[in-house]
């Protein structure tokens, strides 16, 4: 039994490094009575580090790691050096029980090789998958797995990846019995590709705590109408990217709307703190945190450029899903699964 | 050699049907001198439906078809009474020469199905692609093919489509050498799956009057780095609609926050003007009409929602490709490729 109390932090990966993770730790801790976290990296860097953060120090525990895994490398070399690396070693700690999760904003290719690896899958798995709840219109967010730990997925893979995010979505957005849906080029029956509609027959005939709605297309993501989406890591991708991508299109264009006259710049700040509300709502560091689902144990992979306070959010995000017991109750959905199935 | 001054429109096709398509048809003929059309579908409902629009009738013809394809209908189901529905007569008109293009908003499927059969394929294309161009931030649109038309795709197909769409940007953005890049999941080399990595081998050896600018990932389509991104219809189908579906949930929320308050509609109606442009900018009528790329002939998509603006939109881009010589430039482009290639 891992300890619970404690994050393993990889302190080193990331665009900003360093200083931005120590800056997110320390507002995790603010965030977050009771975490206690092992700061994984570089031990004179992150020493220094440290001054800048004293009420940190009562609260963490350095662990030396010297080298770190660039975001260019590929899973097989970051293999190899993975026990030298603060990625490596922070889930290392996971799989010795000395922390509840590990949190890393570096490499997510290298990460998912590493932790598969060093914490191997839960029975019943053949992959593990990267998971990420996204704004909606409606009361919760929406769980969409594969993001793109997966380009290709199978029918069976698809499978487990609805049952692993009702469990996730049942935790998460405590509710009994999630909609799941999985992304596909149309609603009719006979639309997508031979794997989804395999996976939606057997999804079909399941007999888990979540409601399988069936297809849902790219343009409805966001209307709420859905707790879980499924699919390959190559189409979960393309679509999260393509959502971030666009807000930030319609972001773009609003400011030059609102900048294009004087007129329109009064109307601007006069509204601001309306538009202020619509920014935080749609900041992705306040969604920041993805999933390695499947596993032993808890890995969260923060986005590579989230500010501190973004880190401090995939940490609370990685906290809460080691407290509310997430790896057995997959396995436990998982179990009743093939129970089911069998 | 088709005439080129014609355009046949499917009268009967789309969510709403013969109202919409004849107020599209008299929109595109007060913005496009010259213009003629045939309209096709039920004889004495478009016949009435032409009183209200007496200026349209001395530039128009009616062809009769008796029956209109559903949009639930199969693509098989569709090609066995092609000859009977409005969307088949239309498509047959160009096959004859009578018409230079047909525009249809109904079922994709259908349309992709009976435009294969009776145009047939531009040699040198295994399959014809949907393509649309999106707005951008930057001077122009970017094409983006296939668009829902192939769900899955080889490295052959994808190359083909960079060809035909290199050949389309080069006409409706009067570009040279078009930007072209491939959709995928990493901008690095070893990213994606093996039919992405080996249509990028080919297309960076290809001696054609484009510039291949490598992997594109879904947060970058709009930014205006590129003119033209090839992807399967999959991908391309999940990145079209999650970029409207976003775009309409940041412009719900943006409602929700402009209303919040007193102040926030206060600064709303004065920033007005500006938020106007902006909606205009976004209308997809604005952007309407996805062209099948790759057949002997010019057959125009427009969806299925499309207001008669849109529906006038999307007759307008038939007519420019027509007049533009769509068919034998692309065919020019493929004869090239193929000479290079041997």
């Amino acid at each position: 039994m891992p300890d619970q109390s404690w994050i393993a932090v990889d302190a080193m990966g990331g665009d900003e490094g360093l200083t931005v993770m120590l800056a997110g730790v320390a507002q995790a801790r603010r965030r977050h009575e009771g975490l206690k976290f092992l700061l994984v990296g570089d031990e004179t860097a992150i020493a220094e580090g440290l001054k800048r953060h004293p009420n940190l120090t009562a609260n963490s525990e350095i662990v030396h790691a010297a080298e770190v895994i660039g975001g260019g490398d590929k899973p097989s070399q970051a293999l190899r050096r993975a026990k030298r690396t603060s990625m490596g070693v922070a889930i290392d700690l996971v799989k010795k029980g000395r922390a509840g999760a590990a949190v890393s904003s570096g490499n997510t290719g290298a990460m998912m090789a590493m932790a598969k690896l060093a914490l191997r899958m839960l029975p019943g798995i053949d992959r593990p998958a990267l998971a990420a709840p996204l704004p909606t219109l409606g009361a919760n967010d929406v769980v969409v797995l594969d993001l793109g730990a997966n380009a290709e997925c199978d029918a069976r893979n698809l499978v487990q990846f609805a049952v692993m995010g009702a469990a996730f979505a049942r935790i998460i957005f405590e509710l009994d019995s999630p909609r799941v849906a999985l992304l596909n080029i149309g609603s009719e029956a006979q639309k997508g590709t031979d794997e989804i509609r395999e996976a939606a027959a057997v999804l079909r005939e399941a007999r888990l705590p979540m409601t399988f709605t069936g297809f849902v297309e790219g343009d409805k993501l966001a209307r709420g109408d859905h707790d879980v989406i499924v699919c390959d890591g190559f189409a979960g991708n393309i679509a999260l990217k393509t959502a971030e991508g666009t807000a930030r299109f319609v972001a773009d264009l609003l400011r030059r709307a609102f900048t294009s006259s004087v007129r329109s710049k009064l109307g601007f700040l006069i509204s601001r703190p309306a538009t202020e509300l619509l920014r935080e709502h749609l900041d992705p560091n306040n969604h920041n945190g993805a999933v390695f689902l499947g596993l032993n144990g808890v890995v969260v992979k923060s986005h590579g450029g989230a500010t501190a306070s973004g880190v401090a959010t995939a940490i609370g995000n990685a906290a809460r899903l080691v407290r509310a017991d997430l790896t057995r109750r997959i396995a436990d959905d998982l179990g009743h699964f093939q129970t089911a199935a069998a």
